[in-house]
């Protein structure tokens, strides 16, 4: 048997070299985030993925840590969709508070991708707004993981995921302060 | 006296290999939850439970914390009853960061489950809700430790616990988006 | 002279022995809940009390842990009488908050007894409210330190602290469950 | 050279016997009230004072901290003047938070003295008031770290700092409880 | 070769005694509030400055950390623009507790520069209060970290960061005090 060469092209693609996406999503949601996201991964870069699924966001946090830690994962989409009564806001700032100390426990980055049932005038809308967020927010975790620079570049243009972009402050850097 | 041979089955029951679920609860709880969760689960695996009550809800996340440190419990369930006065909400919501931080902190799961008293329009419907949630969250549990696929294949399909499922949006996942 | 002989009960109320049981109280509140909770704690079992006494609640989360950790105690019990305005709830929770962290940093725990300023119509109900919640909590207290027991045969019977108890919801457990 | 005697007094006094008392303020307060609690401190204890100044009050935790930690503070005064805004009171509680996490992380005492512009109704008694509070919480702080006894003197008496003291319950500890 | 003597100055300068600054801000705000706050910088010292940009607020306390502890910053900024909607008030809340916790884990500042979108009448004024707010915290992260006597000089002026300052209390200090 004829032994292949390894070339660096074999390394990078070769599974231990490969950046590690873990996604952490709900059966509470009501729309599949995780695909959406794990279709937008796919279309830029080549990473490994790792799935993990909890019944509702309140056990997003600690899934979320164990991709980072159990599962050796670089950075996590942790992608649910809050109610629209004011227990499930509650439900989503407690899920966020909790998302945030576990990044602080790791150094590592967690994408929150919450979508609200109440952003959306119609279900249809909220389908639509909760694939095309998680989308958008995978290219965030790309960005994060491959090309840090080009989030800078995007640094105060108002970017928003999912509707669109609030865009930069007209005039925003011409230097034509107020005076005050 | 013969010995008895040591079958793979003998092993996977036997309680050193046996998986270990905590139940936490409250006596403050107007309804006893924890023998639902107690029934659920017994009725779908050989698993050890470790039952531990304290007087309410705020006491549930050093509960909690005990049973999956110092009780070697795998997952547990923390089962309340907070009442419908606003302070009886915030005590909820302080206990639900604690749960959070309980699972940061080891790396295990806490399923909460609260039934809040205004959730059902009389004493009858809480009852029933109690148990209800109480059961399908034991199936939850059973589903994270043994059969966490089960979970995935429910993603985004609007999964409630005790009152029925809100259900998958329609037209989720048919491709067919809104333009924007 | 004569060894005294030791006998198991010796051993049993020798202070190494015994369990200690920490009491942070304030001089915010307007009443002296420690001594309810400490004559309660009295009548139930021979432990060691350790009182420890701050301004305010919020200076209640270092002090319940400066007992569980420098005192040694194995619970802490943490009275406070927080005011009415909008503030003083802020203050309860950021308490709150901190004694379930203490909590989780010790693995121990800490019997929260506040008793709102608006929970009494007037001063002399309150100061009675104060006293009896302590004392009743005292009791929880010792149930956790010697008769966990007890607390699980109390489980989802629906107990108060102060005023009356609010009792099991009437059925719950007949399993007489309500269709849906 | 004649050596001097050391006695037990010089002993006492030598810095490396003096407890430390840190003191954190911030640029944001409209009025000293540094100032106020060290002319207070000086006046009941010979103690080393450090005093670390901050932009504003949610920089406050961490300068605590690092007064704890890497000045060997015994205990520190956290002086702060919040505004009246909602975004105000939301800065408030963080830094509250923060505090309370702090002391749990050092096991020692921070005295939180903030001063909420909207308590006075005029900017007169707001400087008044800010001057008195913290004046009166050095004395806490000196009674935390060498009086402890004191502060259990005055437990369940209504004790407030600045505006005169709510006082304790008439007929508390008189034992005539209501009947219930 | 004449071996260049070793200066003072040329320790001060060289990279391995200088500062190091970190700059996080959010492809979110509508503003490059990391330049202004980067020239400001420039103007005032030597520092070395590491940027590192992310989506939104919620990813500020993360990146703070990992500035400060895998680039070896002394101190970092973070800059963010929350929208004005309710749900974009409370990320702000959380990004900020996130931050706290960050400054306490590391025993370093994070100055936390956030403009909210409601703060300015219109779009312009926001623009300018975003840079001048970003300008004015980058003087103090400066003085928190070669010149804190500057900012005791400047403790309870009533320093404002954007907007004037409120000033201290006319009369503070003055020992005018209101009787009681």
């Amino acid at each position: 048997m004829v032994a292949r060469p390894i070339t660096l092209k074999t390394l990078l693609i070769h599974p231990s070299f490969m950046k590690r996406i873990g996604i952490a999503d709900t059966t509470f949601a009501r729309s599949d985030m995780a695909r959406a996201a794990i279709s937008a991964i796919k279309k830029e870069a080549s990473v490994e993925i790792v799935r993990y699924t909890v019944p509702g966001i309140k056990d997003l946090p600690v899934a979320a840590k164990k991709l980072l830690e159990e599962k050796e994962c670089d950075i996590v989409m942790a992608l649910g969709m809050p109610g629209a009564a004011t227990q499930d806001k509650m439900c989503a700032h407690e899920a966020s508070l909790g998302l945030i100390t576990a990044q602080l426990m790791t150094n590592k980055h967690i994408i929150e991708v919450f979508v609200h049932e109440d952003e959306a005038p119609d279900e249809r809308t909220l389908g639509w707004l909760a694939e095309k967020r998680a989308a958008e927010h995978a290219q965030n975790a790309i960005r994060l993981l491959y090309y840090p620079e080009k989030l800078t570049r995007m640094a105060g243009t108002g970017q928003r995921q999912g509707y669109e972009d609030a865009g930069a402050i007209e005039g925003s850097g011409s230097g034509g302060h107020l005076g005050h």
